[in-house]
C-alpha cells in the first residue's frame, strides 16, 4: 500500500512529537514537508534529522503541494480552524491537534468545510489511544459492567506550567480539563447535557489576574442517565496522576497510573515504590504512536476517523459550560449554549 | 481502675454489635443492663450470653438504675434526642448512634441538656476509629501532604437494602452519605461551607416514591479554600467501597479498600484478586471497637470524647444543604440553614 | 451445646495468647484452670482477668482436674511430648504447641498414646487458620491451578531473637522453619520426599557457636513431583514476611502479606505504603482464634481435628533431614531418616 | 558524531528484532548490512523495508565490507564463537546474542581473539537493561538494603516451546536459565560459587529423551556470602513470570511484573486484573532497544561494554555446573569445572 504523504504544519513541542512519530514509528507514514511560521536553525536540522527535504515558514507551501495528502496541524490553537478550512479546500486530510477552536461558531464553520470538502478530520484526543483508558471504554462498551451509574476522572498535571503558558492557555477547563471532558464522554458512550464546576486558586495565586482557577471539582449529568466527576489540580508534585473508573449496574472497572517501575522497596522505615511517569510525553508516548497510526490506517483504508469533528465541537461545548457554571454559581444545562 | 458499667438500649443490630464489643473487646466495660422497647426471648438468651442480668422493655429502668454510669443509644433514630436529654438529666455519659436527629432544632435541644449537664457525649461517626481512614488523617493533620486542595470520598453500599429500610431512611444523605460529610470535615480539617449535589435513581425505581435517589455525587467547599467530592452508590455488587483521598499541596494520600485477603490467582484467564469485605460488620469492626474503647477510656481518664455533640450536627447540616440543593438545583451555602 | 472445659498448662506469651482467646474470641470454650510450672503473681493477676479461678504449679493438678475434658499444651519444648502422653491417659483431648519434640521416637511415642486412648490431638500449625495460605490451599485442592509444579514460601521473621532464645530455640529449621515444612505439605497437599538445604550466617554472628545459621533457603522434592522451596532469615527488618506461592500445570496463586493499612503516599520523593504486620501477633492473630475455635469444634462435633499428630511427626522428619543436608553438604531422602 | 555502521549477522526472529530496533530507535546506528545463510525473498524484503542496501547470503561479505565498524551475532548458537573470531581479525565490535557458545573452551578462544584484536565484545543479556530489574541491581548497589543476604529469582516462560526448539535448545539451564544466572550475578554484584539443582517434567514428557526437564530450581552460593535460588518453568500459562527480589541487612526490593494495564474489574464474582505481558517480545522491548543503544553508544564514546565477555562466560559456567549438579545429584562448586 502506497505511504501517506504528511505535510507537518508547526514545529514546536507537540508538532516534533509527532513528527518524530510519523517518521519512525508509524509504518505507512511519510513526513513530506514541515512548515513553521517562526523558522529557526533548530528547526531545519531536526527536519534534516527526521528526514524531511521540504521546509517551509509558510504552512500555504503545504497547501499548495500536490505530492501531500494530509496535514498535521499542530500550531497555535487560534489558527487552527483557519488551517483545516485551508486543508479542506486544498482536498487535504487533516489530524488537528485540540482544541480546534474556543469558540463554536468558528469551530462549525471548520466543520463545514470538511463535510463540504468529503475529507477526513482527526482531533488530537490522544487519551482515546491509551492503553488503560482504552481498557475502560472497551470494558463498558462489551456490558461486563452493565449500565454506566458513575464515571470518575482525576487528572492532575505535575508541576504548575508557566505563568505565561497559563496566561494564554484558555483557561484550566478548555486547556486542561477539555480532555478530561473527552474522556467523560468517550467512557460514558453517552454526551454531557449539564455540569456543575467548582474551582479554586491554591496553587498560583498570580493566575487570578486571568480569572483562572488551578484546582477544580466538575460534575456532570450525562443523556443516559449517568452521573460522571472529574476533579483537577495544576500540580500534583508526585506526576501525572491520570485515573479514569466507570461504575456500572454490575461493577466497576478502575485504571491506576502506569509507574515508573514495579519495584517495591521495603525497609524499617516504610515501603516505596515509584511514582507515576511524569508528563504526558511519558505517559501516552504510546497513545500518540496509536494516533497517529490510527489516522494514517483510516486514510489507507478509507475508514471512518476514530476521533472526529464532533467531539473535537462537543468537548468544548462542555468546557465552556463548564467555564459559565462557574462564573455564574449555578449548574449549566448544555442545551443553553447550543 | 473501675469498670464503665454500661446500659445498653436498643438491642436490634447495631446494638447487640456493640453489646458483644462491649461484653468481650472493650477491656474497662461491662453491660450492665439492656433496655429494648420490642422485648422478646430472642434478646433475653443473646443477653444471657453476653452476661447482662438485668434486661427491661423501658429505657427508663436504665437511666433509673444508679449502678450506670453511662448508655449506649442504638434506638431507632427518632428516639435518640429524646433519651439523650433524659441521660443527661440522670448524669450519664452518652455514646449516641448517628445521626442525633434530623432536625437541628431538636439536636441542638439535646446538646444544650448535655453542657448543662456536663455530661460526656459521643456521636458513632464509627469510620474516624478505622485504620484506613485515620491514616488519612493523620497523615493530612501532620503536614505531610501539605495544605488539603482535594478531598475524595467513594462510599458505595454493596447490595440495595430492602425497599421498606429505604423508605423510613431519611433518604440517602441523611442516612448513608452523613457519614461521608463527616469523613469530609475529619479529613480536611475544616467546616463544609458549601453543597451542590447531583443525584439520580439508577438502581431501584420504586425509591421514586420516596423523593430519594440511589446514586449521587457531591461537591463541597471547605472554610480552608479546599474543595470536595463524594461519590455514592447503594448498590456496588463487588463489596462495600470506601476509599478517602486527600491530595494537597505537597502530594497525596489514598486508601484503598480492605480486601477478603491478598491473594492474586494468575491463569490463562486473567488474573484474580479478592473483593473488599462485604459490608460495615466486616469492614468496620475493629473500628467499632476502638470506638467503644475511646468511649470507655475517655470517661475513666475523664478526658473530651473524640467525636462530640457538634460533629453530629454539623454533619446533619451537610445533609440537609445536600438535600436542598439536590431539590432546588443549585449550590445551597450552609450559613443559609444556620 | 455444653461448653469445652479447658486447662491450659504454660502460661509465658504463647500460652496466654491462647488463654485469651479461649476466653473471649472461642464461643463454646471455656478456661477451667490455668498451670505453670514458674507460677507467680503476675500469672495469677492474668487468670483472674479471664475469669480463671483455678491456677496451679503443677500441671498434674489440671490430669487430675474431672471438670477438665482437654488441655493446650503451651509449656516449653521438651516438656510436650510427656504432657500429650499424661493427658491421654487421663482421657483428656489435646492441643498441643508446636513442635511435639525434636526426637521422632519420642514424638511416635506420644502418638501411640494418643491412639491407644482414642482422644483427639491437634498441632499449633497456626499458619493452616490464615486467610491468605487458606486461600492457596484451597484454590490448589480445586483444581483450579492444575496440578502443582512449585511451591514457594517466603518466611523472614521481623527481626533477630534474643541471642537466649536461638540457643535454645533447636535451630532454625526445629524452631522457625518447621512452620514452613508444614505449609509446603499443606499446601502442596503431597509429602517431601527429599531436601537440599544451604545456610549461612549474615545476622548474628555469635549463633555459630550454636551451630545454627540465621539465613536459609531449602530445595523439596514431594510425592507428587512438585519442587518446593523455602527461604528464611531471622531479620527481614521491614516485618514479618509470609507469602506462599504454588504454580500449578493451569496457572499460579500466590498471597502477598497483610499490611499496617492500605495507604499510598504520593510525593516528589516517591509513593510510599505501609509495611507488612510485624509479627506473628499480628499477623496471626485471628488465625490462632480459628485454631482454638476449630480444636473446640472438633471435640464438640466428635470430628476429625484438622491438624493431627501425622502433621506434627511429618514437619520434624523435614526439619531433621533439611539439618542433615546442610551439616552433610547434600541432599538428603526423608525415608533415610525414618 | 558519526553513525557506527552496523553488519547483522543472522536474520531471524532475534536479528530481525535488532535490526528493527538499530534502525528506527536506536539514534547513532546505522544498519549497513545484513547476511544471512538461508537467504530468502523475505529476508530481502525486510532488508529493504529497514533502508538496507546490502543483503549478504554469506557473513564473510560482512568481515571484509570496510564501511562496517560493528557486527551483530545474531546466527544460531554454535556459529556465535567462530563469528567473534573472524570479526575480531577484521577489527569490528561485536555485539553477540547469548551464549557465546556451551563449551567453556571455545568461548576462551574467542575472548582471547577479542582481547588480541582489542575490541569491543558485549554479550545480549538484555535483561539487564529492563528498567524493573535494572532498579534492583541499582538499588543493591547503592547500599539502601544493606549487604545482600538472599537473591530470588522467578523465570517462567508463557507457554512450552516446539519440541524440536527444546532438542536442540541445549537444555532448560544453557538455554533458559542461563539468563538468570547472569541476573543472579548482575544483582549480587557477586559471582556464584557453587550450585544445587533440583529439576523434574511436569509438562511436556516428550523432553525425556532429550535428557532435559521442564521445571526447575537451582540454590546458589554467593561470594560474598549471600545465598540465592531461580525457580524456572517453561509454561507459566499467564504469561512472561519474570520477577526478581534481594533481601539484605537492611531490607529488599523486589519486582513485579509489568501487566498489559492497569485495570481493576470489580464485579459479584471477584477482582479482575491484567496478566504480565505475554513474552520477552513485549516484556523486553525496551531493553532490547536500551542494549543496543548502550552498544553504539559505547563505541562512540571508546567506553567499555556494559555487559562483556566475561559476563558471557561465567553464566555458562553457572549453567554447566547446574547440569551437572541435576545429574549427578549433588551441589556443585564452580571452581571444579574452571
Amino acid at each position: 500500500m502506497k505511504e501517506v504523504r504528511i505535510g507537518l504544519i508547526g514545529a514546536g513541542r507537540i508538532g516534533k512529537l509527532h513528527g518524530n512519530n510519523l517518521a519512525h514509528a508509524v509504518p505507512g507514514a511519510k513526513v513530506e514537508a514541515v512548515a513553521e511560521i517562526m523558522l529557526n536553525d533548530e528547526h531545519r536540522k531536526w527536519a534534516e534529522q527526521i528526514g524531511v527535504r521540504k521546509v517551509h515558514e509558510d504552512p500555504q507551501e503545504i497547501m499548495k503541494d500536490k505530492d501531500i495528502e494530509a496535514v498535521f496541524i499542530c500550531s497555535s490553537t487560534e489558527t487552527h480552524a483557519a488551517l483545516i478550512i485551508e486543508a479542506a479546500k486544498a482536498g487535504k486530510h487533516v489530524f488537528c491537534e485540540k482544541p480546534i477552536h474556543t469558540d463554536v461558531k468558528i469551530i462549525k464553520e471548520a466543520l463545514d468545510a470538511v463535510k463540504l470538502a468529503g475529507i477526513k478530520l482527526q482531533v488530537g484526543f490522544v487519551r482515546r489511544f491509551d492503553h488503560n483508558h482504552k481498557k475502560v471504554k472497551d470494558t463498558v462498551a462489551s456490558g461486563r459492567i452493565g449500565k454506566p451509574h458513575i464515571v470518575k476522572i482525576t487528572s492532575r498535571d505535575p508541576d504548575v506550567q508557566p505563568i505565561e503558558y497559563v496566561a494564554t492557555s484558555g483557561g484550566i477547563f478548555m486547556d486542561m480539563t477539555i480532555h478530561d471532558f473527552d474522556m467523560a464522554r468517550y467512557l460514558s458512550g453517552s454526551e454531557v447535557t449539564e455540569v456543575s464546576a467548582y474551582g479554586t486558586i491554591m496553587i498560583d495565586s498570580r493566575i487570578k489576574q486571568y480569572n483562572d482557577v488551578d484546582t477544580a471539582i466538575v460534575m456532570m449529568r450525562f443523556e443516559n442517565g449517568a452521573l460522571g466527576v472529574i476533579d483537577n489540580s495544576r500540580a500534583a508534585h508526585y506526576g501525572y496522576d491520570q485515573r479514569t473508573e466507570v461504575h456500572g449496574s454490575k461493577g466497576c472497572i478502575q485504571v491506576a497510573n502506569d509507574l515508573v517501575d514495579t519495584s517495591m522497596i521495603s525497609t524499617a522505615d516504610g515501603v516505596y515504590c515509584e511514582k507515576p511517569t511524569w508528563f504526558f510525553l511519558e505517559r501516552y508516548n504510546n497513545a500518540f504512536i496509536a494516533e497517529a497510526q490510527a489516522f494514517v490506517d483510516a486514510i489507507r483504508n478509507n475508514t471512518e476517523m476514530p476521533v472526529g469533528g464532533k467531539d473535537g465541537l462537543m468537548a468544548v461545548y462542555v468546557a465552556l459550560a463548564a467555564e459559565k457554571s462557574l462564573r455564574e454559581h449555578r449548574p449549566v444545562k448544555l442545551a443553553d449554549l447550543m
